[in-house]
């Protein structure tokens, strides 16, 4: 029996009891339309579509938005050629894009955290998740070890970091994506008695300053800042896996961007 | 006569109409004490708290907000020893400590703004000042050359970019601080033909990922990302050489902080 998109945003939504004002929606394509393959990544760019069509996927999942914004406020960039030209681009192909971002994260424990684990080897070593944070004790190890295990482990080229680079750590609390900012960050440090929390992104005069300002009275804390896509991209390529135990007769499979810096 | 804290606090406010809702209020201190000396700093560390301490200054003027939030929500760290060893210094001080930050951007053109072209010596070849960014027209660069030429004048170790490194730029659109977000950048490339932003920070899946489309689609665009300290420190210094000018009989200095990263 043929599969539809409709068919597979069910099951992967399934796990999640339904969420209210979601941005996970179908942004284009048909619902009804028959999968023939299927690719996760963690933000559709115009070259993840070229690669998807080239790979006769008709099912493109994304985590982030298409254009930009993470509400969809398509009015930012409509009379844009950029827009034009990738909106156009996948009108043409056909193809259904469907971005899953709220759910994944409410999967129990969060889904886009479970592949950050799993590609970090850090299974072993977690203590507790929390809705928005993952706690881990490794062995100890300093912060510049840490910085190289984990750009070797996720593949990229670098990190920024707040703090002494020999300074020992092994609390850590891990924040995938946006959640580096204060509100989330800050009193976990206290609360689970961190030496380090390995974060997406988040506001400078956040975090930064208040472990600038920690290390500076002789505190032993530090903040890793490893990009908001390095952090969840993981779990897209995690989805991937699960998705293809769920839909055995159809071609699945990640597809990964480069990293969206180069440092100068 | 001497000068009060609150006479301070009223010329630096003058050239702007009053602002309802502001975050520019005196955070610490006695607005009749008579001040001593005057420091400006980017962000009041606890660093350069003690630095001024060490200086003999009793007003020191702070772009951003002590304690790691934009809206002074104190309730996110107010029970961490961080927090509470920093206020305590401050306290036992008896400084007074005043935040500028809706204030000077709104100068006419935005003294933050005012001082990041100083810096970069492009004075000559401002265009335009719009309320929240400048437009330069400088000799045509690469990327790179533009990356090299802004980590020398402005001191800093290493700037992040997207797009092609040997790709020409001329029309460069600047935004200090916390304005690389799509709503401000995006729509900036089109309106101004810029070939180039030149931001503090943003999110990184708004103007970066908007960028790496238009290079993908073969547009010549790029963004250089340089970090929010960074782009609003030579504003903070700026303020210093002004206010030199109108208290003349009053010591009057900038002080500095490190980078908040290090890129490993």
């Amino acid at each position: 029996m043929a599969i539809t998109v409709q068919n597979v945003i069910v099951k992967i939504m399934e796990p999640v009891d339904k969420i209210q004002n979601t941005v996970d929606t179908l942004k284009f394509g048909d619902p009804n339309m028959e999968v023939k393959g299927i690719a996760t990544t963690f933000m559709a760019t115009q070259q993840v579509i070229q690669q998807a069509i080239n790979l006769g996927i008709n099912l493109l999942i994304t985590h982030e938005g298409l254009f930009y914004s993470h509400m969809d406020q398509a009015e930012i960039v409509e009379e844009s050629p950029v827009y034009l030209e990738k909106r156009r681009l996948i009108e043409e192909s056909g193809m259904a894009i469907f971005r899953i971002h709220d759910y994944i994260h409410r999967y129990q424990p969060d889904g886009i955290m479970v592949g950050l684990i799993e590609a970090l080897g850090w299974n072993p070593y977690v203590e507790k998740n929390h809705p928005a944070s993952t706690i881990v004790k490794v062995p100890s190890m300093s912060l510049r070890e840490i910085a190289e295990y984990v750009k070797g482990k996720l593949g990229i080229e670098f990190v920024r970091a707040v703090g002494d680079l020999e300074g020992t750590c092994t609390r850590i609390g891990l924040l995938a994506g946006y959640r580096g900012g204060g509100a989330l960050s800050m009193p976990l440090y206290e609360k689970e008695e961190l030496d380090l929390i390995i974060s997406g992104e988040g506001p400078e005069w956040e975090t930064p300053e208040f472990i600038r300002d920690a290390v500076y009275q002789g505190k032993q804390k530090a903040l890793m800042v490893i990009g908001h896509a390095e952090s969840e991209a993981p779990g897209m390529k995690y989805l991937a896996e699960w998705i293809k135990t769920i839909f055995p007769g159809i071609p699945v499979q990640y597809i990964p961007e480069k990293p969206i810096f180069q440092v100068v």
